[in-house]
């Protein structure tokens, strides 16, 4: 118990805003599990019931380990200590927002993932990955429930002169009846993600899998493609050019989708979302195209301005969201702005979560009942 | 040039077998280039055309970084040592044999991945991988022919009280004519590896639809499952108990399969395959119940002796394989015993290759043209 302690006074220490060390430490709970996201078998990382987490790293050689994960979502992080053992142990200096985080190890200067933990694609490398338990987690959860397919499609890109890789999400009924036909919404990721992000993060797939099967959604196949966002640092998104993008998305992954699901092949069934950059991009493609997609969703990813919109009848619906650590006031004046302007237009607030994957599993899983409804 | 001569040198003074240091080197041709399973825009490792890897680590404050890579397979391993720029690099001691690698980094005596690489699971863990150009990669590459799909299903396993994923190859005309029905391979991953690895690491979709747009096979289904192999050591083989996997594969996936996918649903059009450690598990499987398969394949995996098989008449194919540095003359010797028996029986030796990916795809490349012929 001591050790941790110790750890948690240095990484208080370090972090600068408090000194307080060798005096009352709070209790943290010993009720310490590996995480859900760990390699089979790998005992750590660890959660405990308050959301504190614990790594314990061997390289008994090392100088200094510390863990890119701490308090405010991606802000600080936790150095480990020496224990008896010689591994490097250390436990967060608080509790981790609810939800899915990416962290790395910084091992004597050097940057690598934790041995322990799966890894996802963010940040555009493959990230060590911990799930924090949420009060809310059951509705991404996997259940005893009729599940859908996820699968891996390559669609020839004559623009790219390649093959390129989507992911596919077919609701369980698919297929069964070979004459139902479903609607189309096409879901991007964020900068530094791929097209993994959305069934491994975000457990897309398991979302509409239960909602499914509480009939609170109709089903709807998922589409997920790389965004080509990666080759672009923040602070150069003014120069970012939607045309690469937008022509394989449009002209060659939508017609290879209609041309080889059972789609509805129409404006009217087709919706674009995208959290972060991806609702950037959504932002751009769905004004540039108004004749391709009739719902809009931008997810931690910008807003729409009435004025932006040119023809009106061609919207079916806006949604609108973020995390309440982000920016909920610019989600709901500009909700308010398009709703004075006489659109259809839904925003939601993610209690208690930022810029993170919590955020977006809950606005998928508020977006969803409003698509295609008629 | 100078500190890569070096690490050659300290490369064989450390293996113990050469010790002629400062004397003739061999050149190495400078013609690096960032290995195909590099993660995106990431410069190391690199491969030149003689198949040295050189490898490039930063972490500027460790006491030693060594890659887990050497020559003969996974023997040996290549110590990299500090540059001018304070990385830490290091190439090969010769070339790697051809095809894929796992490998790993020893940094101050902890087991890291390299952060330039993607990550495949072997050894019960996600591991670096690393791809050298092989003189026949042309039969698994990524090309301009139509291509199948590998989709993720969750199926219910009331044995185990889960749902369970499998990978599902269809081939590039599965459910184009919709009364169309196809045979299915059931293709087991070896221990360590989970059911990722035949396409991941084997890129068994590439090799079929190759095979395929060539009309060199017969399109056919696979599936890819969890062989619950990674539980036991080896050396702890002798207490496998298959039944629980056997339970899971026969009587909960494959009727499974039957009811959600295009498969004719009989003994005559189901095979089953295996490398190594799934090898095993086939060769148990397909004994134990021949009333499921008639085309039975070990892969590195074990052999038949003709009196295991109590009824001939329901093998259509057995097929042996290999790399030549394993034991060839055992694969030869039983497809020898089993043809002077009366089976129709295929052996195959990978030139060059050890226990590792290239026997095994090339084993598949050869295994396809032979399954479901009539």
């Amino acid at each position: 118990m001591k050790r941790y302690l110790f750890v948690i006074v240095l990484a208080l220490t370090i972090s600068g805003s408090l000194c307080f060390a060798q005096t009352s430490q709070p209790t943290i709970n010993e009720d310490f599990k590996p995480s859900t996201l760990n390699q089979p078998g790998k005992e750590f990382p660890q959660v405990n019931s308050l959301g504190y987490v614990r790594f314990r790293i061997e390289a008994p050689q090392a100088q200094s380990v510390v863990v890119s994960l701490g308090l405010g979502g991606t802000k600080g992080g936790t150095p480990l200590t020496k224990a008896e053992d010689g591994s490097w142990m250390g436990t967060t200096a608080g509790p981790m927002d609810e939800g899915f985080h990416y962290y790395h190890l910084t091992i004597d200067g050097g940057i690598f993932n934790d041995p322990g933990a799966l890894n996802f694609y963010g940040s555009t490398r493959w990230e060590s990955g911990i799930e924090i338990p949420a009060h809310d987690q059951d509705f991404y959860a996997l259940k005893d429930v009729p599940h859908g397919n996820v699968q891996q499609i390559l669609f020839p890109s004559k623009s790219t002169n390649t093959s390129r890789r989507a992911l596919v999400y077919t609701p369980p009924t698919y297929g069964k009846d070979k004459n139902k036909r479903y609607p189309v919404l096409y879901l991007q990721h964020g900068w530094g993600e791929d097209e993994t992000a959305w069934s491994n993060q975000g457990h897309a797939n398991l979302i509409m899998d239960n909602l499914i099967a509480e009939d609170k959604t109709k089903p709807f196949i998922i589409v997920m493609t790389y965004g080509m966002t990666n080759e672009i640092k923040w602070g150069g998104l003014k120069n970012f050019d939607i045309t690469p993008f937008q022509t394989v998305l449009v002209d060659e992954l939508i017609p290879y989708v209609d041309a080889n699901f059972n789609t509805i092949a129409d404006q009217q069934h087709r919706a674009m979302a995208g959290l972060s950059m991806g609702g950037m991009e959504t932002h751009t493609i769905t004004l540039n195209k108004p004749e391709v997609f009739s719902y809009y969703a931008l997810l931690s990813g910008g807003l729409y301005k009435p004025e932006e919109i040119k023809d009106k009848s061609k919207v079916k619906l806006i949604f609108l969201s973020c995390g309440s650590f982000e920016n909920p006031d610019g989600v709901k004046n500009s909700a308010l702005a398009l709703k004075e302007a006489g659109f259809n237009v839904v925003s939601f607030v993610s209690e208690n979560t930022r810029h993170e994957f919590q955020t977006w599993r809950r606005s998928l899983q508020e977006l969803a009942p409003l698509l295609f409804k008629d």
